[in-house]
């Protein structure tokens, strides 16, 4: 019962096997391996995008700041959500990669809003030369809170963005969730709505350790490759990165296991609610932050069963104190897994 | 016939057989998981170090940086040999990764001396406050000329450092092959030679992508974490690093490739001098820097072998334009092989 | 009528015949002159501290970043209040200087309180490697909105930081007002109140740019003469920065010089609020924020009076629509302007 | 007798009394003040260069480093000679400025040749993403050795660079003591030999502390502005920046200077040369590298002489021991110092 995160999960076995069967002799390092080719052209047929630059990083951390760092300059400013992953768990990564940028929160529980967006670039404006500069904008879909912004909240919010010139950045480490969720294509939910640079992540929704990041503008691409070497992500075996990108794309399968995972959540959001959970966001893709009894939590615990419980987020509900949990399901869960998990209630 | 570099060959199939064993069910993620704990145990073994501060990252670079990080100030200056991989490699990685230090190049055609080492020193000696103060020294073993180090010479680099209060980081890519060169202990080869921090690397010598990096300084160990994070090298999937090394370390497979790699680089050693090449260095480990005729190269070249003709490097012997080459053996290549490329002498 | 900043003022005639006095012959470049050495003795006698650590450069968003960075590590964050200086008005130094750390805003309009910063150092509790970790507790005395934090709301918040075992910079841009508006001594503003490190300014009270910057704990010394200098910011002519300060601190000129601004801007205060303006915040050193009716503003403006208006800090008042301005005196400013000021409501 | 250098002079009179004009009443900060429109005019008339973008800072080192990284990105390297002041005396500046550039060092015992210069840009040459690139290139005229580099030899250099098509570096810190030297135009030494950004000395030439960087590309002109002010360059009280180069620049001034400390030089030079002193280096400004007898070394310091003795430069010459010094003269430095000076051999 681990549902502490979807970064915890096995690899998938085609994958895997992907893997195995790329292990044969010598191939060409550092991205020059013939298969990286063919994930390249993979990509650019996925994303409708065929002048993209693309490239593959091992961790969700550098795929976002590297390609944020081609976009922020040191004296700017990066605006995103107020609980987004580069403010509250990269570790000063986007400050470190930028060469000192600085983050602007944009207040909100869960997505941005155009409105908050639109008044701290405001801010910003005028030019003087004493303030951080106003610098890239920093969607994250899925969001941290499990919510999936529209094609209609997206493009709202890069129309912001776009009118006071500034990059957009998509944070796509569960990018698979999003699209399962919304069901529409990923050129769609990137350049066809105002987004410059993603991240395409790999790593939460079965595979090993890989990222694309996807320029639309290819100008970009010689920055990055110099910036990942001096951030030391350039892989000599680069091979095994495109294996499991190559397997990742083939027949669909980021597609397939982004909806097991969104399914196995739909399942146990379900369960949840009608077990008289509060639920805190309303879950879309495939994580649930939710509330329920202190007693159900320490049985659930007692049972083995992994989850984050959310700090200081207590409310009363039916006499009993209730507590924030925050429940996550790779495309591994089984139903097994989270009818047991509900067993409990 | 690919000579061109160890970082280009196929992963071990042990190797691969400890990830796949490693992919079942939930794994705690960034180097919480149980074969992190084994791997450490075993690493502490190896280098006699029951203290030693124990991580892994996935490319070597990383782990050159990431140590050396901890202990170069921005104001201070490394002192490394001129051919340094980290000075001609890294792409301003070490730069970047201590916050803007200098490197300062210890003139060498490959190892670097004491006398050398001890008057690049002293220039930075006296404490004023405007040049850059001195910093670690770091030394390669193999060098990138694939020279070893005897324990003698490199105790005569460590007590030079040791005498100017500096610490030593040993930059060990192809570690395993100086132990099978040298026929000592890792223990004799890093502390006991006064060597502070080691990267103790993998992916050259039959890994996929990891290098441990070993403080023997264990106070070191909290610094070099939140670096690894914020530098966007820590893992989630951490599992699959430590399968790499957990196998690696395992009946000494590190050992029996590094000796296979010095073996075949031996018996192609050994053929080139027969057919009358030069030894540009004394090959001691499992790379070769020799020349041979141009005529020679144009027939290996026509054959489809790989390796890198060293530019500008000419001279003249039995009347023939004699071009420098560098030929790289990994642990994979055969005997075959070496015969197939000799044949063309 | 220029209220605009009391960076803009004159110099004060003692200190250019002080620099005048200087201009004699050679003198040792780089701190080492000799009255260097009287500045240092009179900054510890001020501050009742023997063994400070005791530097000058010459401009204040220097003073700030370079000690801040003597206690802030790459990683770390910064807590400071939300319209900081640091802020607002140092384009990326902080992040600069620090190798890329990121400032914690602590929501306040004015006075940072216990309750928020503690609640903010909360949050960065529990030794998670994926978050910035806590750094330095930045304190700005008197605060961007001309409020003076009495001792026990200083020691309130030094207390919180100490708590945390978190070090605390103060940023005294305006320490002479702040004394001035305290009637307390610099040693019960700073050490006795659990300050670490302070920049003491000049530059906005009557000297041409000098700002001193003083540990109490010596032991930063020599890292910080290695960031003066790195950054740019050590100046061979030092004399003349000390003759500054020298003559800053003879017969409490500092003090004085900040006497007559703060009593300049009790004259305005009152003027105004006799006139009907409100006070957004109240006055307690040189600096005022009061909004007064349009009509007012536009009078003003017509007869050449300098000072900021505040964008969108608009109320209804007396039927006739209020508008923002913040209106700063320094030491220099005279009845007369004030009166003349006055005379336009 | 102060030989040490020309930083410790003092402030010529015409400047001090500027400063004091300038010192009536409020005026504009941060640039803004009248004063710097007519300074910008000026130093637009003597370059000859309508257009260029034109700033004042207060010290060599920040019109160094701030001006090169406006053209030297963080992967790139700066090519200079082995002993220019950017790689000797700035502790790291140059590295922290650029974000962690690397310096490449020219061999070369006084000025850059440029065969050499043409080996080391050709050794960045070809594209890989694993070295440094090829960055800017740093010329210093008056070099640290006291040469001057001819129209022809900084032509020949800048060409080569054009080549490479890297951007040119000019450190003047000394650049009216080259001028004097020369007797050609300061577009002819700058824009019309190649240069692309220029830092133009005034702190070692009689001003207090201030040096111009201009931009004859003023598309470079915002980011330096927002460069200066996140390196906390920015002066609020400018105008005494701008009073000093006002000065500086009015009948010649910074001309007339060079010329006074140029001629003392030689003086002393001829002087020294018939007393049977070698040159090191020949004297074409106002630096002097010379060997003398050690016994001459002793009575010139027991009567009190300030200058440099060269560590590690002995000689032998008439069978006595001959120690290096270096010698500098300053605008001030008077006949009868020297005299008195050279008395003592």
């Amino acid at each position: 019962m681990f549902f502490a995160s979807d970064n915890s999960g096995p690899v998938h076995p085609k994958i895997m096997q992907r893997m195995g069967e790329a292990n044969t002799g010598y191939a060409m390092p550092y991205g020059n391996d013939a298969l990286m080719d063919d994930v390249r052209t993979s990509l650019r047929d996925i994303f409708e995008a065929p002048e993209a630059a693309v490239y593959l990083v091992a961790t969700g951390t550098a795929a976002n700041v590297l390609s944020l760092a081609c976009y922020a300059q040191p004296w700017q400013t990066i605006f995103c959500a107020q609980h987004s992953h580069i403010e509250e768990d990269e570790c000063n990564a986007p400050e470190f990669y930028s060469g000192g940028a600085k983050l602007t929160l944009i207040p909100t529980d869960n997505k941005m809003t155009p409105d908050a967006l639109r008044r701290a670039i405001a801010r910003r404006a005028g030019g003087s030369v004493h303030m951080a500069q106003a610098g890239p904008v920093s969607i994250t879909q899925v969001t941290e809170f499990g919510s999936v912004h529209s094609l209609e909240e997206l493009r709202a919010l890069t129309a912001v963005a776009k009118d006071a010139e500034l990059p957009v950045h998509l944070d796509g480490a569960r990018f698979a969730n999003a699209i399962a969720a919304l069901g529409c294509t990923p050129a769609e939910m990137t350049w066809k709505s105002g987004v410059d640079v993603v991240s395409f992540g790999g790593t939460k929704n079965g595979c090993m350790g890989v990222e694309a990041v996807v320029f639309f503008d290819p100008a970009k691409a010689w920055e990055f490759e110099l910036r990942r070497k001096r951030g030391a992500h350039l892989f000599s075996k680069h091979r095994y990165l495109s294996a499991q990108m190559a397997a990742y794309l083939t027949d669909d399968l980021w597609l397939q296991m982004a909806r097991s995972a969104n399914s196995a959540c739909a399942r146990l959001s379900e369960g949840l609610l009608a077990h008289g959970a509060q639920m805190i966001h309303t879950p879309q893709a495939n994580m649930i932050f939710a509330r329920f009894p202190r007693a159900i939590h320490q049985k659930l615990q007692a049972s083995g069963a992994k989850y984050y419980v959310l700090d200081g987020d207590v409310a009363t509900g039916d006499g009993d104190e209730m507590l924030g949990a925050r429940l996550v399901c790779d495309w591994s869960m089984s139903n097994y897994l989270i009818d047991q998990f509900l067993s409990h209630f």
